[in-house]
């Protein structure tokens, strides 16, 4: 932990201080909790209020400032980047202990490891796999043969990466994750299920990070991938032969079947399934829950299932709690219409049976 | 295994009796299952009629009695409750065998371990690490830095608790649970995600159990907290920073996002999902698969996605199958009334025009 | 890998050919990404204007065949399952190391291995457990006391088998799935949610696959039973008390509660929930996302949350898109109404509100 002032952090992100640059600052914390040598952040409005009333030494917040405080503020352009800086600055990212190779475990000697590796006790890495240099392996890995690791890399507890699969460089995979797993490929055939071998592996791009207890299936033919940058929630399944791409974020839970393609800078929020076989493209934004059952041009904004643009959709899904108000009104449209024109109607009615 | 006469459970319940309280009592069975020995208990209607052809030698029911069978009766004011008592005294929890620390651990020179602690094999407790009197860690379970673990605790294997989270006394963490991964906080910023460091920690305090396949974030700033007596199902999500109050109920796959706080009491059905940043009351009911997007005040129950009263709620979402028919009678309105007030409508579309 | 002519393939299958029989295959691929030497297949008809430009060697069809192309055809009765059976010839499944039994296991002196098994490091087998022959057992998994494990059976690393649950012959496990955890079985009395033992456990017959970082919980009293040839995808939880029958499907994300049966040849997609207590018939077809709370009688397709008749709801569910529009032109209509016949309403309304 790094002991910074005010005007200190505000030349490291570029931005611009009101109040006392000297203010020192220890640590970071919420509005809500913050107190002497802290420095808080506000990004969601929600918060607003409890600027007024934090303990905070001092406050990032956007460009356009804040009157509603005398709390010294750090103003930055984009304030969770900034606030993200600072935490990097003030905490660090976790720091892996340095255990070298350890000799509890069980390392094929067709396995190449590369320099500065912490591989720990009870951690198996199988024939002709590969890990580049400065990667952490924490208890209990499984890394099959011929799996291939960059550098940099870290595997947290209990990860399970099967035979063949490629994990690039900076790649951190949380614990109880599985890579690699067979994909959901079955020909029934008079009422038996038979196994399609899986013959497809996983490539993980540079700089991904995927959360606990996700499933990454391999590919029946081609790879399951899961491009540059991107980041995947907590028990999130990627269906076989499925491509992320660049810098997707997809919140827990989410599913995506087999042979699905997402464009780069998707945003899919938390348990979205999306089936397989369609193409998402660039830029799309799929809302929470939502179940996506056709292509998406680039660029748009869908919710619900299934999805539909959002716009429209939030009304449409907001409005089905009338739907009993609104089925009360054309019973009562019908009544009346009955009274004033029973004539009418039942002509009407032959008219529209004859239409059909 | 203990044997028991009907007379003796009656008065360990706190029940009376309709039949011969000698009825020798060995094991708790289903109704549909049940033979000479078993008792079974009647608390879901759906299973009453099975009361008339069930082979147990006892049947535990609720104060209103029944006079559908010929079959001995335990009354009990709360018959699910002096099921369970019933239950724990034939056959008790599971036993943990006496292991002592195995020598195939890894355990750190800094760690502490309590009296009467059993250690399985493969069992890693790292640097710092404290775990109390009569705890029970099963293989390959991962104990991180500075982890804190209260007394009589029980870890099923493959389990990862990150590093400096606190587990209190007498919780239960099921097989291949993760506690205290980061949070999924990520600054983006020109089309780059960039990791913000989690220095929030875990809390889970007395009485907790948690399912197989869950995965606990650890909070950014402040702590994720899931408060005391509180049972979670599998494969369920909490994100960084929410807090789960004392003594709910949060069913298998339910996904609650971050910085989200339940009150006390609440029941969570499965496959719930609730966003980010709102605050559920004491003693709310969300129904399986909703979707929750708003602050819920005390005592509601909610249902659908998104989630609304579930009164309004039961019917309106029940009420979608007949979107199609009322659609068409709307269209059939407006021809029947095309044809007998033609000019009218128009003039009337005219002023509505105006309106707008 | 084996290398074969396309006349032997077809022999092997039962098939036609349309085009050159000495054809040479050595291996399977996408028809988007095959090359010389490679057969594809068709079975999605959205992928039928690939064949026009693909590079593959052949491409196997269904016997309607197809015109659309120039390249070698195998013309099979059940093209998917002809695919399949060539998967196998020419790549095989997974092949295992042999590996015997690692001295590096913690396996009890009461336990009984079978021949001809693979035990890998780290490996623990509890008291009485039992294995039968040709088993591979990958690194870090945990077999529970009593554990039976019939024969061929593969259990890949960090699986957790809970004790006395029951695997048959052929089963596949996969990576980071808990079998037989406790059920979420608790009696709340006071405010207090009170443990109930489970004292079923998890029955698992012939030839079931189970996914990645599932959880199939063990019976409160009966047991939980996943019947043979069933396959189940990732991320499943399979409530206490469950049975899934014979040769069922369920996709990804599927929840099961507890007590419900469903019969032989279901199809579950992913992400369905089913509530507890009920019965779905053989051969159900359930939708992705679908939300179960009724019984489903043999045969029926659904979809939807609430889940309804395929056919209706796939129109219900596809209109909500029109609600906005539709309870504009309600409005539209009562408006008109008033207009042309402000007094027969009122007097109507009167009527109407005397009805209630």
């Amino acid at each position: 932990m790094q002991e910074r002032t005010l005007g200190e952090l505000a030349e490291y992100v570029g931005g611009r201080i009101v109040g006392n640059p000297d203010t020192i600052i220890k640590s970071a914390s919420t509005l809500g909790r913050a107190g002497n040598g802290d420095i808080s952040f506000l990004t969601n409005r929600k918060y607003k209020r409890q600027l007024r009333i934090t303990k905070a030494s001092a406050v990032i917040v956007g460009k356009e400032g804040t009157a509603d405080t005398s709390v010294p503020l750090l103003i930055a352009e984009d304030p969770y980047y900034a606030f993200m800086q600072i935490m990097v600055l003030l905490h660090g990212h976790r720091k892996h202990k340095k255990v070298g190779i350890s000799p509890r475990t069980s390392i094929s000697d067709s396995a190449k490891i590369g320099a500065d590796c912490q591989i720990h006790d009870f951690v198996t890495i199988s024939d002709n796999a590969k890990v580049g240099d400065g990667c952490v392996i924490y208890p209990c890995v499984y890394v099959g043969s011929g799996v291939q690791i960059g550098n940099d890399s870290i595997i947290y507890p209990n990860v399970t990466i099967y035979d063949g699969c490629k994990i690039a460089n900076r790649v951190i995979i949380n614990a109880n994750t599985t890579i690699g797993e067979d994909g959901f490929g079955y020909a029934s055939h008079k009422g038996v299920h038979h196994k399609i071998p899986q013959i497809g592996t996983v490539i993980i791009e540079d700089d991904v990070e995927i959360g606990t207890c996700c499933a990454i299936e391999r590919g029946t033919l081609s790879d399951t991938i899961i491009s540059q940058g991107s980041k995947i929630g907590d028990l999130v399944t990627i269906g076989h032969g499925t491509k992320i791409g660049p810098h997707c974020l997809l919140v827990a839970q989410v599913g995506v079947a087999g042979s699905t393609s997402l464009g780069h800078h998707c945003i899919v929020g938390g348990q979205v399934g999306i089936v397989g076989h369609i193409n998402i493209g660039n830029n799309v934004t799929i809302a929470a829950q939502a179940g996506v059952i056709n292509n998406i041009p680039d660029g748009k904004v869908v919710l619900g299932a299934p999805a539909i643009e959002a716009g429209q959709g939030k009304r449409a899904y907001g409005m089905i709690q009338y739907l009993p108000e609104m089925r009360h009104n054309i019973r009562k449209l019908e009544n009346l219409l009955e009274r004033i024109a029973p004539s009418v109607e039942s002509e009407a009615e032959k008219s529209d049976e004859q239409q059909l």
